[in-house]
């Protein structure tokens, strides 16, 4: 692909966000497949390192991969009522298969809990059979009207962990469990601090009890739904009749979970640290961590150089970059716009002076360090910038969020076009969880976010719209 | 799920094999979604651990991962004339999506190099973009009519590589790579022997110029094809206008390689090495590599043999099953059906003696080792019984395969019913790649399976159906 100059954010933040994607490797659109992208090498390898990130804690936490059917009877979906109501929209249906008419059609999986919930009916007996604590790496189809590579496909890849319970008390720690794996991993792996809290019932899951998400700032101030964790009650139990025989010998329904995270946090994480050069990437998920450029001018140069760089980037774990007929120049445009936390350069120079220099992708400083301390300095430095862009991240977070206390006052702030973010707020406000209190934020095009799990404000108050008391303030945003 | 016995092999090898699969925790038939299962946690881990072996290899000679959508214009297919013609039949179409019927349908990929040689078009335009070296682990979608757990499903998950050229000689490389890939894949981890060949022209993939092949000998002799690399000429590049200017100024057509391992390759293990207590897994495929089964009778015993039990099993790396409830017995049992490879017996007996007792899943001998030599003797036997594993399917491979010099002798060999696998062998005979000669085998319910890369008989000779020479020995075998 040619490389073309990259959309500042002040001038176009969807441009620019269009133009990152594009120049890093990361996905380009799939045109002739509505709403769909290809997921290109360096945005794949972004999500692998995440996906392992994921695995190794839901194995850790006793979850175990299998694997469910893409296409589900579409007749499964009706089962449960407000699930068939949240997904029937944006189905795709296959109607015709090995060249004839299907006699009941198949949906694409939008999610899996009805198969599951099928599933578990022939699984689950005794209390001896629970708890099932599983979980399934997938692609997922869901029929958007408005997309945008990574943050909102029709189709994506996810995963989607499905858990059953004896009772309610434990699936909730489990809906908990997994909220706090998916904050870590967004704070300590992808550098991105989030808000942990619960979703109104207008909000929540079509079928759930109660939904749970992690919520991000992107640098535009809107927030982004990073993940999700459910308390499917006993819904699903009571639509796919998955009954169990209590330690007392009771028959009773099972309590459910289930719980995602998908590519989308790709474009989180893209939004969270990227800047008018291109991809940034936090050295945790950065395919590549280090590159070194070999600079020579003459032939006779050639050797010596190319001889050191090799040897210094073995010891430093870099990747030498010696295509021929690339000028160094344009080596360092390539790895800048591929979000490479640190570059190193090494000439002839540095060979007489036993320097190397390094820069760092995210301060762009260039520093000259003595080859004997380069091995050491380069993990030092990734180490640093993991933590000084979460710290960044975490300071817009804060300074972009503002409390109000009255419909007019989140008015003012979400309309706001005059600060630097724009309407890009999370606006603090105490709001009763009703479906009208949503439906009057909708009004300034913003939602409810989430209702924090910890209160970091001034505890009860009156909502905004009702005057009712309720206890703690929630997040109203515009969001993607 | 209850487990019940395990039909034996020599009553009912269909049987049998269901059986092993579902006792085994490997899948499960989804009788609700035709042609279709559930991986289940041992199968889904066994599939993690091949697929960490595959791609290794895959990123270590240069190949990217990247991800194209499940989603293909039906349009598409037609664009290669044999390859619309291969597939049409199995194709799963959507034809309604968000509600409306739409205008093109688009089919669910049974394979992918028609996406992807839409997407050449754009990525390709100089030699300079050539080599193009990807892969993806996807799941694809063909509506088979009769299906087998694993072997063959309507939907399964593989990875597809894709790449493009500037030659055929480069190409043919490439083909010739991956198949040895693949090979040492089959041989050294998954411990089955397998024939490197050519398929015949009416066997080759749907577009491909020639395909090739690993085919491996199930215990039943049936053949199993296990992994296709194939060339594919400048097909898909005339196909979808994928050009390049070479070094030399000269437009051409790009030239491509396709190849892929499915989920196919869980069966083909489960059947090389399984027995009639159930699964066999050799060592380097276990989820699970030794397990430690405590025992004890009193409440007074129990203390000092966990504490002994954990200990020992820190040291060796096993899984200590401390469940309670349980009987030894029955706990032996669920590990013997899920493959684990030692079985690990501590008991107040071994703690007075200071000895353990191991036992081997593949020979079901069980040895009394110190306690102090637990930890090297664990790894020695796992690697021992990788080989041994490996040895005895090499032998049954050999074992059942012959040479016949007339179609008479093919014919008698293949309905010899009498001999151990009854007509399941791998018969040697010189036949000429012609559809007629293919056709002629399939009279007795055979197919030619390849025509092996090494040549270990006695080279040219007459071909038995038309009597010309053809330059070796072709694989004829009953298959999957």
């Amino acid at each position: 692909m040619a490389e073309s100059p990259i959309t500042p954010r002040s001038q176009d933040f969807a441009a620019w966000y269009q133009d990152v994607v594009l120049q890093g490797d990361m996905a380009e659109p799939a045109e002739i497949v509505k709403g769909c992208m290809v997921i290109k090498a360096n945005g794949y390898a972004v999500w692998e390192l995440m996906q392992r990130e994921f695995d190794d804690r839901f194995k850790a936490t006793n979850h175990q991969n299998v694997y469910f059917p893409l296409l589900i009877p579409q007749s499964f979906l009706r089962k449960e009522a407000e699930h068939v109501e949240g997904f029937a929209p944006e189905l795709a249906v296959v109607t015709i298969a090995g060249g004839k008419e299907l006699e009941e059609p198949y949906v694409i999986r939008p999610t899996s809990e009805t198969i599951v919930g099928h599933f578990f009916s022939k699984w689950i007996h005794s209390w001896r059979d629970l708890p099932i604590l599983m979980n399934q790496w997938a692609n997922v189809v869901r029929w958007e009207l408005r997309t945008r590579m990574f943050l909102r496909t029709t189709e994506f890849l996810w995963q989607e962990g499905h858990t059953a319970h004896s009772n309610h008390a434990e699936a909730m720690v489990e809906v908990l469990r997994i909220l706090d794996i998916y904050a870590e991993v967004a704070e300590d792996v992808m550098a991105m601090p989030v808000v942990k809290g619960a979703k109104t019932r207008a909000e929540k899951f079509a079928g759930a009890l109660r939904s749970y998400s992690i919520e991000a700032m992107m640098q535009n101030g809107l927030a982004l739904q990073a993940g999700t964790s459910h308390d499917l009650g006993q819904n699903f139990g009571k639509a796919f009749n998955v009954q169990f025989q209590s330690k007392e010998g009771q028959l009773d329904y099972v309590w459910q979970t289930s719980w995602g995270v998908s590519t989308r946090l790709v474009g989180g994480l893209i939004m969270t640290h990227s800047d008018d050069k291109g991809l940034v990437l936090p050295p945790k998920l950065a395919p590549v961590k280090s590159v070194l450029v070999p600079i020579y001018r003459k032939d006779q140069e050639r050797g010596a150089v190319l001889e050191a760089a090799h040897r210094i980037a073995k010891e430093v774990g870099a990747k030498v970059d010696d295509r021929e007929g690339q000028s160094p120049g344009a080596k360092f445009f390539h790895w800048e716009r591929r979000g490479v936390p640190i570059v190193l350069e090494l000439g002839p120079r540095d060979l007489a002076s036993g320097n190397i220099v390094m820069k760092r992708r995210d301060t762009g400083t260039k520093e000259i360090v003595p080859q004997t301390e380069i091995a050491a300095r380069v993990p030092a430095t990734l180490a640093q910038m993991q933590k000084d862009l979460y710290a960044a991240a975490k300071r817009r977070l804060k300074d972009n969020t503002v409390l109000a206390n009255s419909v007019a006052e989140v008015e003012a702030i979400l309309t706001d076009v005059s600060a630097e973010t724009g309407g890009g707020k999370f606006v603090m406000a105490h709001l009763k969880d009703d479906a009208a209190c949503d439906a009057r934020m909708k009004e300034f095009k913003a939602t409810v976010r989430c209702m924090p799990m910890v209160d970091e404000y001034d505890g009860p108050g009156k909502c905004i719209v009702t005057g009712e008391t309720v206890d703690r303030r929630a997040v109203i945003a515009k969001a993607y």
